[in-house]
């Protein structure tokens, strides 16, 4: 094939045929297109748009790049729920065991944190010897044995997308509405899923900054999985501020070991049951949103959510103590409280910085071969609109060292807004997409 | 530097300040920014433009990463001819000698064919001995001493325009006005010219195939030497067909031979002596075009121009005894008359199609590593506008074997059209760009 002639017509703004999709991105994963090649054709994608049949072309093309988790033979409904990424969103860590729990298998691939955002391997592998890099027989038979996996992206899946994120990344052509879809899409069809609740996140901390294109991405990848059988539902969920108080590889996994025993914060709990809902009412195993809330309340007051985190942990060679003593934990060396430098409202809790302070400490990367420290982070129990006085408690700081410390208070200083007055944050979930459109969200 | 956050600016249609594109080139020179991340950087510029002033600070940063000609020693004018390229065109092989016969110093820095067009080096190289392939200091030493030079693009010039036409050629990135323009003006910058002319190809043949285009090239690069004290004119010639007859790289240097004898056909000749008039006047030697004109036909006439193209071979290591006997040029092994199939008057021969036929002949380069053969191509004597009956002799074609015969001939059945009647071709020389602006070209 000719990779000029196809950089050309997608340059020129003409769209490409499935058949021109599936040979391009076929010789890129065969090295008979060059990287340079692919980076100089993802620009002019992301220049010039992909429309939806040119997206599901793209998605199919990523999706036959590799295998597929086969759960075919699973009598019992397979859901999964991806993230577009944020700070502080620990809802895998406690929708896997919680859902899986209630007889739903779910077979979940996650990355890694990036940038601002934290990513669930990293928190994972908070867990003492705890392993995310299963191949994707291991996931199967343990899907098959305990109704839950939690792996990275292995190579046998869409290696075709893995390398043209990599790329994406590089060459700032991540932010694209049709490129986001179809990676993530890609990689979740490849789950063999009967269904997928997406949590497209919102506010300033978000990947996408914009209401519009965030309803668009979510009607996108709605659209897309039902090209290919698979219903998807997605929430707008809020990222104007850190969801929940921990902010940190260790201290989220703890915090999300508190929600399965009940002791998650508020903010936390309404954004994880909104999309357990979900993930029951396509599962089929619930019939209504309020079902499924008492279900899911059920597995947590009976110790059978945490139980089920123990398994899975237990099944990928982690130490399952941990559950019962989150202590166990790795700890950081220093802790400090930071405090609110004058009176007022807290106006607001920025993510971004949140995200890079978390970097800066340490514990996030800013290039994917970098090894995080999953003890560092921030625990904020300051909240958007309330009332402080000087010198009031905002949040603790861990960090390796005074120097840590002294960054971590730097960060909080930038990212903690404290005004005369507040304007409200954004609800906690706004909208659900699905295929029959977009609706304001209302709890159950 | 971030190349990432370059990259998105010129995503996001925002100018670059002047250091940026100096850092950005530098860096890219250094390896420090990789060609994946150059190739989405140029399809971002393809698609986004440049203004004058980035054109210019590109054209500088391409510059200053690498060295120059330095002849500001000479008291000479130093003046060079660039074309935009076609196919048949032979104009810089009597150039050089000519301008620099008549005390004009003339370092000439050219290119290879690609695609469809010839290379002034594959023509010289066709020369037994020719040695293209100079550094800066023997080509300075060879313009001090003979008045001029006629080199390939060294290592030493402009090594990031090297690399990034390179790049453009493979991810569909070359007709950019600003990408062309800097290209072209950085490397003839670094010659260290008191002058330059230009030659804007017009018509099917050329690179660019709209005037409006084409002017907006001639006047980009005016008004870039501008910028940097180097006048620059622009001729717009036509390239709707092949120039002067022989098309094929030793078969266009025996035309160029022949013409520096006097015996060019006139096509050919009223291009180069429009070109070579406004080289001598950019280099004061002429004060109007009929003196420039004169002393071109004295220097022909005299064999002045023919003694000097000796000079050059011989300093070149090639055989000087060319020049007198063109037929010590490589020969094609077969060559056979095309004739007209029909009566009718010639509608058109397509360079497209020429070119594309010597490259099917052996001739031309798909691949910047294809080696060529000199020998074969095609002299076509079928001009535009004339009749012809059926079974009148249009063309030779020179080639390798009996399949090149029969190639040859296929190609020029589909190059050559004869038709009942036929539009006028293109004026040879339309428009001339300076920095007064554009006026219709009336030759002296």
């Amino acid at each position: 094939m000719d990779a000029r002639r196809t950089i050309e017509q997608k340059r020129d703004g003409h769209r490409l045929s499935p058949d021109a999709w599936e040979a391009f991105v076929r010789a890129y994963a065969a090295g008979d297109i060059t990287d340079y090649q692919m980076s100089a054709f993802l620009m002019a994608c992301f220049l010039r748009g992909l429309d939806r049949e040119e997206t599901a072309a793209l998605t199919n093309a990523m999706l036959h790049s590799g295998g597929r988790l086969d759960l075919s033979h699973l009598a019992r409904p397979r859901i999964d729920k991806h993230s577009t990424g944020g700070v502080g969103d620990k809802t895998s860590l406690i929708l896997a065991p919680l859902i899986s729990a209630l007889g739903v298998a779910v077979p979940m691939m996650s990355g890694r944190g990036l940038g601002h955002t934290g990513g669930t391997l990293d928190k994972l592998e908070a867990i003492p010897g705890f392993r995310t890099r299963l191949t994707l027989a291991e996931a199967a038979a343990q899907i098959e044995a305990i109704g839950c996996a939690l792996l990275g992206q292995t190579e046998e899946i869409a290696p075709a997308d893995r390398k043209m994120y990599a790329l994406r990344d590089a060459t700032a052509t991540v932010e694209s509405i049709p490129l986001i879809s179809a990676s993530i899409m890609s990689k979740k069809l490849a789950e063999g899923l009967t269904g997928l609740v997406l949590d497209v996140k919102r506010g300033s901390g978000a990947f996408l900054t914009d209401l519009d294109a965030e309803l668009e991405l979510a009607r996108t990848m709605v659209s897309l999985g039902a090209d290919h059988g698979c219903p998807v539902v997605a929430l707008l969920t809020a990222m104007d501020r850190p969801l929940g108080r921990a902010c940190g590889n260790a201290l989220e996994t703890e915090e999300a070991i508190l929600a399965l025993r009940g002791e998650g914060p508020e903010d936390l709990m309404e954004v994880t049951f909104a999309l357990g809902a979900e993930m029951l009412l396509l599962a089929g195993v619930a019939r209504e949103p309020g079902d499924a809330r008492r279900m899911m309340d059920h597995a947590i007051a009976s110790g059978r959510a945490a139980a089920q985190f123990q398994r899975i942990i237990e099944a990928q060679g982690g130490n399952p103590a941990v559950v019962d003593d989150p202590a166990l934990l790795p700890q950081a060396a220093v802790r400090d409280v930071h405090a609110a430098p004058r009176a007022g409202v807290i106006a607001g809790v920025e993510p971004r910085a949140i995200g890079y302070g978390i970097t800066a400490l340490g514990g996030g990367r800013t290039k994917v071969s970098d090894v995080v420290d999953p003890t560092v982070g921030f625990v904020i129990t300051a909240r958007p609109g309330a009332r402080v006085e000087r010198g009031d408690p905002l949040a603790t700081i861990f960090a390796r060292d005074a120097a840590g410390i002294a960054a971590g208070r730097a960060c909080l200083a930038q990212a903690i807004t404290i005004a005369d007055r507040a304007e409200a944050p954004l609800p906690l979930v706004s909208h659900r997409v699905s295929g029959a459109g977009v609706t304001p969200y209302s709890a159950a």
